[in-house]
């Protein structure tokens, strides 16, 4: 049998090229921690954890210490292929969705290694590529336009997802019209308000921008403003995405029944993959849409995410936000991530089919 | 890229000791379809389709045709990974779950051979066995006794199924009281009706039975009787197990959401694996217990039935129904199954870990 015989963290900083800015806060570089699973065969998973304190209350110091002291001890010496048994262990720890993720998806990097396949066939095998969204921060309308304009240059990204929830509303409005009347019908254009407004300024915004063809609303409004966030969702004509708000099956099961909400966002970043399926799946079985999305991930991050979206059908329809490692100065791959044509493709080699630089790595490891 | 090159359909029928009966009907003899999946490598996995014309429709030569006209067609040339373009490509064609299910089984049983992997290790490596539950047939009082007692001396079974739905009610009740008091707490019981009675019959008969201790309820009434069966189950103190009244995620939810049940049952038989994963995520996620069931299932069907179950913790945690196979006069498999301390343990070999015994096929197969 194939155990497991290590889990290391090993906190990392990567500045970013400009610090990314909304509404619930801003970040100035990446301060992440690799999660490396060794295995009985001498074969090694990884797996990145990126600490979230405004949203789920992890840091970079909590993450390590959970790991090593909790979650190390739990699973050292289990099966490697047990994820259900790994899932319940540490289910005995509330929250640290962060840990708890990097750990799952860097065990199942190491059962691809060790089965010498790529992930997304494990998990599904749908498709080799999934097309790109791109996140738009807050800045003047100008500005935003010719970033966008650049990434569609650059790159042939035609989603973006804007950054929405200033006051007033109509510093926000003014982006998606200048972003629809640049583009027209070229691009896919949808907002995201992490909370920012209240409902009735997000029933005000979405009236406003009523003629411009959004895809989705998301968070615009907070969850726990439990009737004004049902009575907003129940106006909104697009998909209503829970995200932060619906971080766990249960979490999603209450947010949908409930009215709050009428498609969720998918993060491997803080489900991992065993538990991003118990989401998926219960999502796809309650008939709603889920959209890929982002934890302002690096490029190990960003591949974990399109291996696990473009593996399952419904995570495949539309486009996932995968770019955010482009803020990011440096990385620790050895081979960069490339979005083409729009698309951003998963490895095909063994488990996530990436590698990290050693050489990288010792030099922004802040542990030594 | 490991391709699906051939999709086989083989009709077989081998006796029963004698023939089951239940509520909805009675049956004499095995007339199943072996599925093999032959892959680019060379790999052959296997799967049974049980034809349950009663229940779901199909036929045996119906099961034949649709996999030969339709599905072997979508499918060969895929990816042999490619579960969810796989299932993707079957849900055009409506209904054929046995058809769909064995091919999924058996694309799943190729995948566990070309990875040398047992395909619980691949769905969630939770534990190595089962524990069984017997389903017990309609008779009278002393033999449905003597047969649990055979059932625990012989096998050490401690969980039983009784088949309810008789006219008068006090038929089955009195067969449960029977039990109960033949064996005190040493074993758990539930009951299943296979729609045989009604909302008022079975509210009848589930009061009678009040100091049993059932675990479960199952298809006591039809699911049709849309408002009986509501009124019904708001009043079962145990959980009402939906099974041939929800065979699919969208089924699942309307039951549940509509409180026609508050469990389901999972059958590898009706959706594979890659559609049990589905069902079970979306009843964990919606916070009801599952059970393992059994299409009358041969041995082939019950490996895969304990590969699934033991899989995944949730379906772990109540006996699986696994012992519908003694019921058969004979097998295909090389090496019979063993049910030792009331347990069925997985097969630890690559994909099922099951073998087809060449003989036995020629001997049973009904198309030569």
């Amino acid at each position: 049998m194939t155990t497991i015989t290590s889990i290391e963290a090993i906190p990392y900083a990567i500045d970013y090229l400009k610090p990314l800015k909304f509404a619930s806060g801003e970040v100035h570089a990446a301060t992440h921690v690799l999660v490396r699973v060794t295995t009985s065969d001498g074969v090694v998973g990884i797996g990145d954890a990126v600490p979230r304190p405004f949203t789920y209350g992890e840091t970079q110091d909590g993450i390590i210490a959970v790991i090593e002291k909790i979650f190390a001890p739990a699973l050292i010496g289990t099966s490697l292929f047990a994820r259900e048994l790994h899932a319940a262990r540490m289910e005995r720890t509330v929250g640290n969705p962060a840990a708890k993720s990097s750990i799952d998806i860097a065990i199942w990097d190491a059962i691809g290694h060790t089965l010498q396949t790529n992930v997304s066939d494990l998990l599904g095998g749908y498709a080799d590529s999934m097309r790109v969204s791109h996140m738009l921060g807050f800045d003047e309308p100008a500005a935003m336009v010719a970033e966008a304009q650049k990434m569609r240059d650059l790159y042939g990204i035609s989603t973006f997802k804007v950054k929405v929830g200033r006051h007033p509303v109509e510093l926000d409005v003014d982006v998606v019209r200048a972003l629809r009347e640049h583009f027209g019908s070229e691009i896919t254009l949808y907002v995201d308000g992490n909370r920012g407004w209240s409902a009735a300024e997000s029933a005000r915004a979405w009236r406003m921008m009523q003629d411009l063809d959004l895809a989705f609303a998301e968070e615009l409004n907070p969850a726990d403003d439990v009737l004004g966030r049902r009575w907003l969702v129940g106006q909104v004509d697009a998909p209503y995405i829970a995200d932060e708000s619906a971080t766990t099956p249960a979490e999603i099961t209450r947010e949908l029944l409930g009215g709050s909400a009428t498609a969720i966002s998918i993060k491997t970043a803080r489900t991992g993959f065993t538990s991003s399926q118990r989401c998926l799946h219960l999502a796809e079985g309650l008939g709603v849409e889920v959209v890929m999305g982002n934890q302002i991930d690096t490029q190990l991050g960003s591949i974990a995410t399109v291996t696990f979206g473009a593996a399952h059908r419904l995570t495949s329809r539309h486009a996932g936000e995968l770019s955010n490692f482009l803020d990011m100065s440096d990385d620790l791959l050895t081979e960069p991530l490339q979005i083409q044509g729009g698309e951003l493709p998963i490895r095909k080699g063994p488990g996530l089919g990436v590698e990290i630089d050693t050489d990288k790595l010792n030099h922004y490891r802040t542990d030594k």
